[in-house]
């Protein structure tokens, strides 16, 4: 089983991916992770390290890619 | 059934994307069908009209994803 993170902020654009793209990914391939920065903001740093420069992106087997573009990651710190 | 249309041109950017993105899609929600506008440049006109604006691009029932960033479609007419 691959692992598949999808990491968002809660925005309107980040909500569209989520429930489209997140939705669409194969669950007998993939276990899915939903993971709302601005709620878990613990998990900046390792969003960070994975190479997600902004939300909604998705990191799939260590690989990011960043669908539209919702807020940049640096907009979330505070 | 439902349809998902992955757009791409061939670059670097684009191939990774259609090997994890695409290839992550649960075939038992989405047919996936893959083009290759460099090669199918009869279906510019199509993608344009779905709202696409560079590629890759996922379209999840008319809904248009841009993944990263490949090319601009503009750059691709010739």
């Amino acid at each position: 089983m691959s692992k598949a993170v999808f990491y968002h902020a809660g925005c309107p654009v980040c909500v569209e991916a989520e429930q489209q793209v997140a939705k669409s990914i194969d669950p007998q391939k993939y276990n899915v992770e939903i993971v709302h920065l601005g709620e878990a903001s613990g998990r900046l740093a390792e969003a960070e390290t994975a190479g997600v420069k902004s939300v909604p992106a998705l990191v799939l087997d260590g690989a990011v890619f960043h669908i539209n573009h919702g807020a940049d990651l640096s907009a979330l710190k505070s």
